[in-house]
């Protein structure tokens, strides 16, 4: 018997190595065994037998036996040392409905960490927390409730499988297979997510078709719907505004019309019968060429209105302020604040506005946006973007995490209080409602993000909708040990990489506050001549306005006077060019070529000088990177350097086409010491990518 | 030490469970543990360490190792029982360059497998079959050798990831992230393919983008040549004929214009700077919309012959048959003859021409290409589709295996004789070259070809290359014991299974010889109402001809002729409606419904039948597949299961539609105790699939 057990074992060994191929499909939740000797609880107490329970129990049997190397059983009672779960009979307020408490004691003579909560729920959310905090080297006894209602991912996911702005293969839902076919995978999918906090899910791309709420895509969605409904996550769908056309045969969408406000409440009640809770509705309307209530004379909150209406308390619609009029504006930076502001507290209950971190569209840096200061009687829910449409795609390493929280982190002195941060708004303390939603990175690529440090991102979105107010640093720190090693001599030097790279990111591309100059469509590499495309405020020389003279965008009272939508004390931010913050300097400041900056060089010193460090730096991540060797399996170290090796060649690219079309508009000759341009300008301009990823 | 070893051995154990999911994608590489009590050697003793003979050394641990339990040693010289490689000093001509000899003995006193080949590759080779006979109980010794020159895929592969006809998800060439990104998983595609003897690879679309022969993406296609080199795969291009006006500049793609000819040579000579082993271009010319030679007055064997000798000596022309002119013919099975016959011996040595297995278009059911039979002067290369566009996409079981072996074992009458089969011809026998290529079914999805059955299809496709005379039912049996168990109590039934499958689809989808009755475009469900389309040849309704009196496509004398095509003695396999094969009897014969069957039941009444046989066979093999739950693991069973719920559905879809439709033309009632299509026709030709797979 016992050599039987060994050749077993022996077998089992052998067998398993090539399986343990560390191809990133296990993200953070790889539970590989712990080197500290610190004892760990062999067995999982549990009362009760709900789904959710039986995934914080399979979680902990899963994550405890890859720490611990030993099998962990499940009893009724505590005859060992113990995990005990516990919904509480008397429910504690601190906690909410999703909230958590750790504490270390004893039970029948053994010590036990007992995970307590108000649902079940939160016992699978601690059972996570306990999880982390183990690999972390945290101490057990906590408490948290997360301080956002809807931590809501984004998937801008067509129906025929390809991703908008994807990076990271195809989409994850398998419509044409479901309902019938059901993929392990989202499963995993649910796990990941629940680990984080994440609690609910928009499976279709904003630019909606109105086919996902058919009959039988709404059967498919309702199989997914079951899938992650043990994980605490609710699907919701982005809705087709003119859907009572294209499905009902109705003459109009407007949202008055009785029988169009009759069909969504039909289509509602059709929902609610096949997924009992089904979030609710995100609508981008009167944006990009998307139907909406404009189209008939009406109001973005005669159209939110109207589909709260048909959800009723069942579900919330988040109704998307990226919008823009067919006729271009002055200045795209104030059109979301100009249609909304004067709607302030005229949404229903059950609405949110879901406003992007910046006026713009996700650049590598922007000041937050102004509405986030201008509506105190709505909610506004915060849409950051966790895929890099604008930073890189999947192949340059740039940690959002950082981004997140120089967001969250600004004052927006909202109602001309001291105090008020974007995280603060978010939060949403005067509303019943708040929320979070990060569009996601995720796809049929096995390591689910399309590089493995991508998968940093959608934890760090994760962590920080769960708390607006956390640190950057500690969830790169955390995401770190889990993903990797907790050994520091991995982690402090990974950490600090990934601290840097988005300012690097900015650097290569949009250095001193310069946006929006990324190619045509596709948004793969710089296109700063851009000039030919349907609409101004499309262009990339719309942005820079780069002439002989200077460059930047004059958003102060001598221009387009953006800046005054921020409240005054906030306006001192970026009012003064002398005294702000220069990595805003060219978003706000049109500003003379020779403009002194506070190196004391000239500006255009200073930019070539800013993209020269942005390229130096990329291609010095290779070296940090190589000298992890040591830490890192085999294969995610070389897919790794891959990936640095593509972003160093492409951060040189942006470094040489840029510096080489802004001279040539400033007609000046780079500072010493600098090195001209590998190729001529219009070897950059002649470059085209038909086929990149993500332009669908 | 013993308890550390335990220790570590019972950790392993447990995480190796969840690593183990059953996902599919290790394909019939599985090398799951034998039940038999036969001895395996316990070492690999190998001379040579060349890529290839590496490659073979890690098969054979990998596969002993997982075969036996044990860890299997390599070693120099014999010292316990092995296996050894040895590449032959003095040539055995009857090997060739790609086959081998596989014979026990002993050495050194110890028993041994020896393999022996010409060349490194038979030595790979022989490690494959040795692995392949161990697992499917055939004795050891064997020497075998292909009979086919050329074995390929053909990926209908599209450089922005999608896949024309693909169902298995995206494009597994990552071309964005390639040169940098090298996904493990190309070695494992190139493993699959080596062990069953495919040993070359068309990575793009016979839709070809000239943008594939560009410098950077010939850079991303020596990666992947690199990666597959040791396996014996050679990399092969398809060739957009225009290309040199495309990406050359210049006014014409004329063949007979010198620069256009030094165009290509340069090109050729750009390739094989960088793929020194290119293996040459596949070429869809004047097809489909397609450039070719026809569009500057020039012949079909003007423009490969163009392209052959810009090759040389180094690679091949594989030139598509598959034509048909812009000008709508009287029948488009006569149009691949017509153009190709009078040119049979005026193509230069290495150019194949490709015909496509028969003269429509991978119908369920066709008779074999009247080509095949009439061009002994040049080497003819199969083209069989193993992607399943026409046979339900992944989710219906069809072994083609059983469809391959059909058309291969039919006789030609080559030049008047008897005993010329297509698989003869195919060999090649007269000629230097032979090939065979498959259209293929391999994408991202991690059971590779969308459902588990349809690697079976993939696994078909490579053996009977390597032999065209081999036995479709063996090798289901083969591929069924490798990739699941060889218990006959499973193996006997699912290889009955298989056997029948393909027979069902096309009693449920174009019983009787009906053909191309799918719906517009996608291809997708029935559509044999469809008459809309832009050119007559394009619509069901040109192939079935169904009205009141009759239905069919007269191909004899009194109608088109097609069947004057085949030689005499073949023309009598469907010359006579009343002795030929019925299951062919709509292809060739435009009869009445009242047309008495053998069954002795008028023709309408054996078509609705057979529908209907279809249909409940189709139901059937959920049972059949039910009852081997205990042999199948949990996660396989279920998918499959998930499947053959979607084929029984969809079978009783086309079914009804089929039966509704052609009623409404036939006018007569169904036979007694046939029930009645579920809905209306209205219903059947309501429905539309705007994101069916594959349709790119």
């Amino acid at each position: 018997m016992r050599r039987l057990i060994h050749a077993l074992c022996a077998l089992v060994c052998l067998l398993a190595a090539p399986a343990f191929a560390e191809d990133g499909y296990d993200l953070w939740l790889r539970y590989k065994p712990l080197a500290s000797a610190e004892p760990l609880p062999r067995a999982i107490v549990a009362q009760d037998n709900t789904p959710t329970v039986k995934a914080a129990v399979a979680e902990l049997q899963r994550g405890l036996s890859g720490l611990s190397g030993r099998r962990i059983s499940v009893a009724k009672n505590v005859s060992a040392p113990s995990v005990v779960l516990t919904r509480l009979t008397t429910p504690e307020a601190g906690l909410g409905n999703e909230g958590y408490m750790i504490r270390e004691g004893r039970q029948n003579g053994q010590p036990v960490v007992r995970i307590r909560a108000n649902s079940d729920i939160g016992l699978l959310y601690g059972a996570f927390a306990y999880l982390r905090r183990i690999q972390t080297g945290a101490t057990t006894d906590t408490t948290d409730a997360p301080k956002v209602r809807l931590r809501l991912l984004n998937h801008w996911d067509n129906l025929d499988g390809t991703v908008e702005r994807g990076y990271a293969g195809a989409s994850l839902w398998d419509w044409w297979r479901l309902p019938d076919l059901q993929d392990p995978r989202y499963t995993d999918y649910a796990r990941a997510n629940a680990s984080i906090g994440i609690n609910g899910t928009v499976l279709n791309n904003v630019n909606a078709k109105a086919a996902s709420l058919t009959a039988p895509y709404l059967d498919k969605a309702a199989v997914l719907a079951d899938t992650f409904r043990p994980y605490g996550i609710r699907i919701y769908l982005s809705a087709r505004f003119s859907a009572p056309i294209e499905l009902g045969g109705l003459k109009t969408a407007d949202p008055l019309d009785p029988a169009v406000r009759a069909w969504w409440k039909a289509k509602a009640d059709e929902i609610y019968a096949k997924i009992p809770d089904f979030g609710g509705f995100l609508v981008k309307a009167n944006s990009e060429g998307q139907p909406g209530p404009q189209d008939y004379g009406r109001t973005h909150e005669d159209g939110a209105n109207m589909l709260a209406e048909a959800l009723g308390n069942r579900g919330v619609v988040m109704w998307r302020a990226f919008v823009y009029k067919a006729e271009v504006a002055d200045d795209r930076h104030k059109q979301a604040y100009s249609e909304f502001k004067p709607h302030d507290g005229q949404f229903a209950p059950n609405v949110l506005v879901q406003v992007k971190n910046g006026a713009i569209d996700f650049q590598p840096r922007e000041p937050f946006h102004p509405l986030f200061g201008a509506m105190p009687k709505t909610p506004l829910m915060m849409e950051f973007q966790i895929t890099k449409e604008y930073l890189g795609f999947a192949t340059h390493l740039a940690y959002l995490g950082q981004y997140y929280e120089e967001t969250l982190r600004a004052d927006t002195f909202q109602n001309g209080q001291t105090g008020w941060s974007v995280a603060r708004v978010v939060e949403g303390e005067h509303h019943a409602l708040s929320g979070m939603a990060g569009v996601a990175n995720i796809g049929t690529d096995r390591n689910w993000s399309g590089s493995h440090f991508d998968q940093a991102n959608w934890y760090a979105f994760g962590r920080l909708a769960w708390n607006p107010q956390g640190s950057a640093h500690d969830i790169a720190t955390e995401w770190a040990k889990m993903t990797f090693t907790p050994d520091p001599r991995f982690v402090t030097p990974v950490v600090a990489l990934m601290m840097r790279s988005r300012e690097t990111v900015a650097d290569y591309m949009t250095p001193l506050g310069l946006h929006h100059l990324m190619d045509t469509g596709h948004h793969y590499g710089p296109g700063p001549w851009v000039d030919n495309l349907g609409r101004p405020d499309w262009n990339p020389v719309y942005y820079h306005k780069a002439d002989d003279k200077g460059i930047g965008f004059d958003r102060t009272r001598t221009g387009s006077d953006a800046l005054s939508q921020y409240d005054l004390q906030a306006q001192k931010f970026w009012a003064d060019p002398k005294s702000m913050d220069e990595r805003y300097l060219l978003w706000f400041h049109h500003l003379s070529w020779d403009y002194k900056t506070r190196s004391g060089r000239p500006l255009w010193d200073e930019l070539v000088l800013t993209y020269d460090k942005g390229a130096k730096e990329a291609a010095a991540m290779q070296q940090t990177w190589a000298e992890m060797k040591p830490y890192v399996d085999a294969e995610r170290f070389k897919a790794i350097a891959s990936t640095l090796r593509i972003q160093a060649r492409e951060a040189k690219w942006w470094r040489d086409a840029s510096i080489a079309y802004f001279q040539s508009k400033s007609g000046r000759p780079l500072p010493a010491g600098v090195a001209a341009p590998e190729k001529s300008l219009d070897y950059y301009k002649s470059l085209t990518f038909p086929y990149a990823p993500g332009h669908h």
